[in-house]
């Protein structure tokens, strides 16, 4: 899949290149390329947009999504998008497509999942479509949100903090556990409610990006949602930096560690190349991280972990644990085919 | 179709049932149940927002639809709804899965295609989303406008006339000559490039809405994407009134005549039930419809027809030929298992 992944960055690029020159370009602030664009339908102000695939058999199975799973986490994603730029979200558009048979308690299931996590955001569902499908559950969102200021990818600087929110890796293990079929060892039984939300639920971290676009010093953000071995080379990348992260530093918690136990896998492959976390990806100056751990801990009640530091030169990482270079897992495998998934930059 | 054509405006009116509850409503001057959602940014503001599923096998054939036709068309049927409200399109956000195999030449035409019509309203893709598909080419195409003065479908008053622009059927005249296997007829065969252009590259009423708009007299407007069987009854019910219609006046180009008696077709049955015209249907006070006839045609080069007049009482339609009731096709046939396509109300 890391092929691929190459190749679709490459596709961006190459979109990028060809929107770029469609001229009527007024009004654009930041076009293809960050989590939203950003848009001025009136001098100075940011209009967010950006909008996300969800497709069955491709980023969840029906075997363990229900719908209001489905309904929840098309919306979350793109919530993530928005806390990423430091913004407020305030309108979705829902566009879903269902199989001949479909029920509408189901359709409405899907609703009701996506207006729990619509109402805590206070976002409104204000338009969509719907249609039949020719394969399984498709759903498109699109949230717009507003800005008051702004973190984009493109502005870390050598000698930053490289920090994330929460802990990495908790998805990866509740995909784990919905994947494997037959009964959950009993190390990891515990812990399944708790991982599985993880993925089917997740919780943007909508008030943790404003507050900390608002408390300044804070210089890059994106949010993790292919996971960080390609979302942090996605950032240095668009900072002309690189970055050197210490893996004996990821955030992983005690839940994620005894699932992976439980089940022989690698903790650190899951923080590093699992995906869906929807936590936030930071830089910011070293003096800056300790009031800004402190005040966000204070403010949300969200750890913040520093894991490296940006450096000059070429965009890439160096991985290292106990001072020693290492490879990581890069990134999330989609279940379907040739996976293009992650975004064309909104 | 038509059954399952009830039960998706029931599902619709149950959604917007369901999001109209969601609290966090500010900055919504029209949510799910016409053309766009109209969105207040800012105090007096008015941002149009639309999206539309556009899927292989519900909406098009990739046996006659090109990777350009599908960039095109999804997101001209965005811009037709921006066209509806009179409102000026600015920005659009494509997203595109596409199944395994897929070649790069192929996602890039499909942009072009997209990037074509996009210039030539001033319009920017400014983001978007990629994915593997699950299932053929799914696209969702997610449309922003603004509008000065905006054109509801929820406000015909009784008396008003029923007008159309340019011309009805053509789209399903288009489709019935790529559906139909082997060589065209003779008397078709002239016509060919003319109604499969109509179906697969549409031109959206962009400057005839807002045209219209401006010029003042017209009380309601949206646009013909399902066909006028369907649609109008759609403006009427928003609007609590009733229509008499005359299927002799409804206007249908002599291309389309041909075409269908070389097939053996009703051709009043592609202008009422055909759906993908996109032309606008609207309704205007009696004292202005001629001077809005002669408006457009100077400044759009654009026809409009007078096809009926809007009655109280019932929001139905009463259609007539020659004075006797009649009985038309009700709606455009997609492909595909139950469809709910059209639109949830953007």
């Amino acid at each position: 899949m890391s092929a691929d992944r190459v190749g679709e960055d490459a596709l961006v690029r190459r979109i990028r290149a060809l929107t770029a020159s469609a001229g009527g370009e007024t009004g654009v602030r930041v076009g293809i390329g960050d989590d939203c664009a950003v848009l001025e339908p009136e001098p100075g102000a940011a209009l967010l947009a950006t909008t996300d695939l969800f497709l069955e058999g491709v980023h969840f199975r029906r075997r363990w999504a229900q719908p209001a799973d489905i309904g929840w986490k098309s919306l979350a994603v793109n919530l993530s998008d928005i806390a990423a730029m430091g913004g407020r979200p305030r309108w979705a558009l829902v566009a879903l497509a269902c199989p001949e048979g479909t029920g509408a308690e189901e359709i409405e299931a899907f609703y009701e999942g996506a207006l729990a996590l619509a109402r805590t955001h206070e976002v409104a569902i204000v338009g969509g479509d719907t249609s039949a499908s020719p394969a399984g559950w498709l759903v498109n969102v699109t949230v717009l949100g507003q800005a008051v200021a702004l973190r984009l990818r493109s502005t870390a600087r050598p000698g930053d903090v490289v920090a994330v929110t929460g802990a990495l890796g908790r998805a990866a293990g509740g995909l784990a556990m919905l994947e494997r079929e037959g009964v959950p060892p009993a190390a990891a039984a515990a812990h399944l409610a708790d991982l599985t939300t993880a993925h089917l639920r997740p919780r943007p971290r909508v008030a943790e990006g404003r507050w900390l676009t608002a408390a300044g010093g804070v210089t890059a953000m994106m949010d993790l949602s292919d996971g960080l071995g390609i979302d942090l080379p996605r950032l240095l990348d668009a900072s002309r930096a690189g970055a050197l992260v210490d893996v004996e530093r990821l955030p992983v918690d005690d839940a994620t560690r005894a699932v992976a136990s439980a089940l022989g896998a690698d903790p650190l492959a899951w923080a590093t190349g699992g995906g869906e976390d929807y936590e936030l990806l930071l830089t910011c100056g070293r003096s800056a991280f300790e009031p800004l751990q402190r005040g966000l801990r204070d403010a949300c009640g969200t750890g913040l972990t520093a894991i490296g530091e940006v450096t000059a030169g070429a965009s890439a990482v160096r991985w290292s644990s106990g001072g020693r270079a290492v490879a990581v897992a890069r990134g999330f495998e989609h279940f379907a085919g040739r996976s293009a998934a992650g975004g064309a930059g909104s």
